[in-house]
């Protein structure tokens, strides 16, 4: 999935990938919070109930200062966010723009609250030693309910191993006031040498710093194996070409935040599908990395139904592709879109 | 300055103009929360203090909860802020498009606290029975210091009448911890008919519910009255064209937020001046609006110094215009730049 290459960067996150060592508690050892395996348990009960959690009210860790808090010895971060006006849109709600930036604002403050964020956006210090960095090479989102102005969500966040030298981080985000789940998300993670740009494996002071705090869960959101077309001109429903970064898209890497390639997916998606629709989820596998002087393209096929028929109150399925305007994939992606909500259910500014 | 024609639109906010009498605490009549001499004086006091307070710690009414509160029987909102990872840059620090947003949030959250949210983005009941929203004329923002990932910043801000039927509205952002202003800005608005975009005169109604709320005292930033000039291609340093609103651009009231026009604007300026400089200040008259359809070109001239000459230390002034594809003003600017300060002292993170 992930060439040794230039590649997509910058959701960086709280811990790292581990071997199957991982899993077993009495295997960890150096770790500045010791791992305990019947906390282990009680966070893999919080981890698998989490996303069933409906109708019940918020777990009792919930932050209620705003500021984060970590539960089950640092294992899972929990952070309250009162939903600002300008992180909702056109019909009221906050966008999948604000959800991820909530999946970053939480991986950061883990790493952070745990004290393993080293001088760098998201790097413990032994990566940073080492020059490492984590890029995300795989989000999935699903969202059930869109929150909207003055809501307050509780975004729960925790880290698993994935493979030998991979890591996962997983979200749930509830309404803090009912408990019910709003979205899910799943990601994955590897590590980058910093100068190079290739893959790095996770050095054994690295897994020591960050193993122990990986839960033996299953992902919230099944992996979305189905594999994702390459679109080209000639099969895609839309092209936008000549985008180019904003200043204000790049983060502290001076590269474009992923978060931002969210915008360029969106802008090239047929107005009629946004207009009536809402996003339901989203898949994108980050292959490339992308610079203040970029050019890039945004092409878009609707796979589901023709654009002719968006009338009918069907589901829509979008293919994405993004690539530097000379060829190489930046982003490519699925995305999901459901008829809207009433306007009594969806806005309440 | 203001043409009774389409214009620009959307930051919209808490209370509203007024005419004279509004500055005399005994002619004010039929208000929802009473205006009282007294609670004035000291308003007066607290405000015109409020840029001057530098070294020492902020206001005791300030918000512990994140959530807002006013102070001075409405006269005042202040709402603290943990600056999140996602509302910084490049160089670490929020960016002026983050503080605008906070700007946003607070008025409207100023409007809501005192009850006057009328079921529209930012109108008060009696508007919204009307047909009429606030629009912003002029926006001036001087920053002294950027803040950084997880500094929390307290944002007070207030209402003054401006003119018969003008409002206008402040801020002055500190930090929280310090109590030393960072930022000040202070802006115009007027009322304006959804329909027909006609400028409107402000009902009695409207008058009565809002105009005791308006405080009496001198701008925070002293008004800029140098004329903006008119770029044309023969002399702007720097011209994009052929740029399009995002959806996520959109707010309410299916306009380009006028916060995000500063993105366009800065998609403009000379890469050199981004790189080694920050923001000092910015001031924007608002001419029109801009929708989803909207093709916009974005000019800029830099005046006080060549491009060429950017490997100076010195400061740079740059003039800006934001028009239709087809011609018209949406809005005429002017930002001053100083050079960065060390990275030691700009990033945290």
């Amino acid at each position: 999935m992930v060439a040794a290459a230039p590649m997509s960067t910058l959701l960086l996150i709280a811990s790292s990938a581990s071997d199957a060592s991982a899993k077993t508690p009495g295997k960890l050892q150096g770790r500045t919070i010791m791992f305990k395996s019947n906390s282990l348990h009680s966070v893999e009960r919080f981890v698998r109930a989490s996303p069933k959690v409906n109708g019940t009210k918020p777990d009792m860790h919930a932050d209620l200062s705003g500021l984060g808090k970590t539960v089950q010895d640092g294992m899972i971060f929990c952070q309250n966010f009162n939903v600002r006006s300008y992180e909702t849109g056109a019909d009221g709600n906050a966008s999948i723009e604000t959800l991820m930036n909530y999946f970053q604002e939480t991986a950061l403050c883990h790493v952070k609250t745990v004290g393993l964020l080293g001088d760098g956006f998201g790097s413990t210090p032994e990566m940073y030693k080492r020059n490492l960095i984590w890029v995300v090479t795989k989000m999935q989102v699903i969202v059930d309910r869109y929150p909207t102005w003055d809501d307050v969500v509780q975004v729960d966040t925790w880290v698993a191993a994935s493979g030998k030298n991979g890591m996962r981080r997983d979200w749930v985000v509830r309404d803090s006031n009912t408990g019910v789940t709003l979205t899910r998300a799943s990601s994955q993670w590897v590590m980058l040498h910093k100068e190079t740009r290739k893959l790095a494996k996770m050095p054994d002071e690295v897994r020591e710093e960050i193993g122990g705090y990986f839960v033996d869960s299953p992902p919230v959101v099944d992996e979305d194996s189905r594999k994702l077309s390459e679109l080209t001109d000639d099969n895609a429903d839309n092209v936008r070409t000549g985008l180019t970064p904003r200043w204000s898209d790049l983060d502290l890497n001076q590269h474009v935040n992923n978060v931002k390639y969210v915008g360029w997916i969106l802008e090239c998606v047929p107005l009629p599908i946004l207009e009536t629709r809402e996003l339901a989820g989203i898949t994108l596998e980050y292959r490339r990395e992308c610079m203040m002087d970029s050019v890039v393209r945004s092409l878009t096929s609707v796979v589901s139904n023709g654009v002719g028929d968006l009338a009918s109150s069907g589901k829509v399925e979008c293919q994405h592709l993004l690539q530097l305007q000379t060829g190489p994939v930046i982003v490519k992606g699925r995305t999901d879109w459901r008829p809207k909500k009433s306007n009594s259910e969806v806005s309440k500014i």
